[in-house]
């Protein structure tokens, strides 16, 4: 190496220059390049900026290589684009780890793919690029495959909920079975005898143990239960509504969401059938996300606090990453939030006759 | 080096030993660790788990390290977290940009910052920190110092929207300020003659833009229009309303909501206080977002088809990244999808008289 190579315009500037730039000694500059505490916010902002000019990386790739992370948490979600986009759980569960992440100076990586086989493929590159250090394991489906897919490829993880097989991860559970139960609860001792969950799809575990909590509480307070299953779109949950509004000789008189924009839409198919909610028909939604409160009728719903959820879980990860070996956490267990979208069953059906074939057609058809 | 490292447990594998273990060629394994088209799935799965299990990575941050590219853009957003939470704009958004990054290859590093003093430091970082290669500057602000700050920084960028001052990134943007004049047309062939706006933060240009030409239209219609400025929140939206109702002199026969959640939340707080939509109230959103074609009445909105407009955004930065140099582009104008929450303005308020302070009340209060 030439001694141009190694103090002139081709050398990377080092700690030290930026720290002879910035007129402070080498120690704050690694403070304030490390975010630890101590260095105030002005002084920070000035050696960064100094650092970003002399084009300073002292730095993450070379740490990178050096200590084998990546110092990125990977998501990856196998759900149709247009569901993630209107689902406001997803959205408030990244709002959650990324308020853990920023502070940490971790990144989120975020990856969406519309099947199984993109999946797997997403995962292996994901590690074999080394862009995260670990992932969140999210939608748990029975014998998940993702398990021992991640444990092979050498990424930490953990689990939104507890997968049921044996699992290498700790699990960040929310008890949601606990939500709906209350749900059916609250409508049996409103008086309804007939009551219908509109539930996410039967291969995602949590929907698949929401249903069997359901049928449980249904049996427990000798309800008339059953469940229509849905892919968690607006446009399925409207759909489920109308086909159980239409079959005059079992018509519930309550349906509970698995999340609320299902709920709303469904509420839509009722009002437009003539039905008044929760006067002739009560119904709950799933999440309790941000809208539940500001539409009217206001909406009864399941709240998970998806941000906390998310926060909890991005700490679990990097606790994991760093090598703490952790028990599964348990968050506060869903709660009913009672609003103004579930009431007494109707003693009997709307003075009005049940709605007819024709009021209850989708109006796009 | 010796020979036990050459060969041995220690070194790193390469691309000779995983296209051995596989029993292919070395351009086979090539071609499918690079993702080039002509590899078939089923082939390209079976390397790229060969190569994980032999913990092959040639890699990214090698080739990071020898390109200085980094293979992932950044997205910042400096919104409460709960109003990214809440609005289904940036889900779609990014929903939209990953359709392009993931089979590209590149991942998507997404960032919330609640502060502008944070905002900085967070693009510094990633810069610094070579995690990004480009990022999108989304919510552009007057005079947006984030211009200069990234251009500093060396990083590519697309604007979302044209800024207000010389810049010199390409600009993808959609002309939603038509889809609000056509609002106020739509909204004045009705017969309405007296609107609101119930618009974002001024801070942002999008909102002072869509606030300037809801004037100009109203001004061109001989219409009594007036904005009211919101942080975009559903809380905020309905406060709004409750307001402009309030206001017995002077009050509105439309609103025209810059999102569609505040538009729900203010026909919530029309029916509330005794209102029917559209026939005392007509009520227009923005964005088109997934619930507004499935609730009741169907809502009336701008639809911007922000899913698109993420995709193109993610080419268009790429190509940046790529040193390709790009005109601005301009997607499809937003258009006005009129839907059941319009209607004729009434001739007379309601029989009803307007309703009293204590129906528009807070329910929370």
């Amino acid at each position: 190496m030439n001694d141009e190579a190694k103090t002139g315009r081709g050398r990377r500037p080092t700690i030290a220059d930026v720290a002879h730039r910035a007129g402070v000694s080498k120690g704050l500059v690694s403070f304030a390049l490390n975010d630890r505490p101590g260095v105030n916010v002005a002084t920070r902002d000035r050696i960064l900026t100094i650092a970003a000019e002399m084009g300073w990386s002292p730095d993450l790739r070379a740490r990178s290589l050096s200590t084998n992370r990546s110092f990125a948490l990977g998501l990856v979600l196998r759900r149709d684009i247009a569901v993630v986009a209107g689902d406001p759980f997803f959205p408030a569960f990244i709002a959650g780890v990324e308020r853990e992440l920023s502070p940490a100076g971790q990144a989120l990586v975020l990856a969406s793919v519309p099947s199984s086989e993109l999946e797997a493929g997403t995962y292996r590159k994901l590690a074999v690029e080394r862009r995260v250090d670990g992932v969140f394991l999210a939608d748990l489906r029975a014998g998940d495959e993702r398990l021992a897919l991640v444990q092979e490829l050498g990424l930490a993880a953990v689990t939104l909920g507890h997968p049921d097989i044996d699992s290498p991860f700790p699990a960040v559970s929310v008890d949601d079975v606990d939500g709906l139960i209350a749900t059916v609860d609250h409508l049996a001792d409103l008086g309804h005898r007939s009551i219908a969950h509109v539930a996410g799809p039967s291969s995602m575990l949590h929907a698949r143990r929401r249903s069997e909590a359901f049928h449980a509480a249904c049996i427990a307070r000798s309800i008339d239960g059953r469940v229509v299953e849905t892919d968690f779109s607006a446009q399925q949950g409207g759909e489920a509504t109308r086909a159980l509004l239409a079959d005059a000789s079992r018509r519930p008189t309550a349906i509970a969401y698995s999340n609320d924009l299902m709920a709303l839409a469904g509420i839509a198919v009722a009002q437009r059938a003539g039905l008044s909610v929760p006067r002739d028909l009560s119904v709950s939604g799933f999440d309790d996300s941000d809208i539940a409160q500001y539409v009217f009728p206001s909406l009864t719903s399941v709240a998970t606090d998806a941000l906390e959820w998310g926060a909890v879980a991005a700490r679990a990860l990097l606790a994991a990453i760093a090598g703490v070996s952790l028990d599964d956490t348990e968050l506060s267990p869903a709660r009913l939030v009672v609003r103004e979208s579930t009431g007494p069953a109707p003693a009997t059906y709307p003075s009005s006759a049940p709605p007819s074939p024709g009021d209850l057609a989708d109006p796009d058809d």
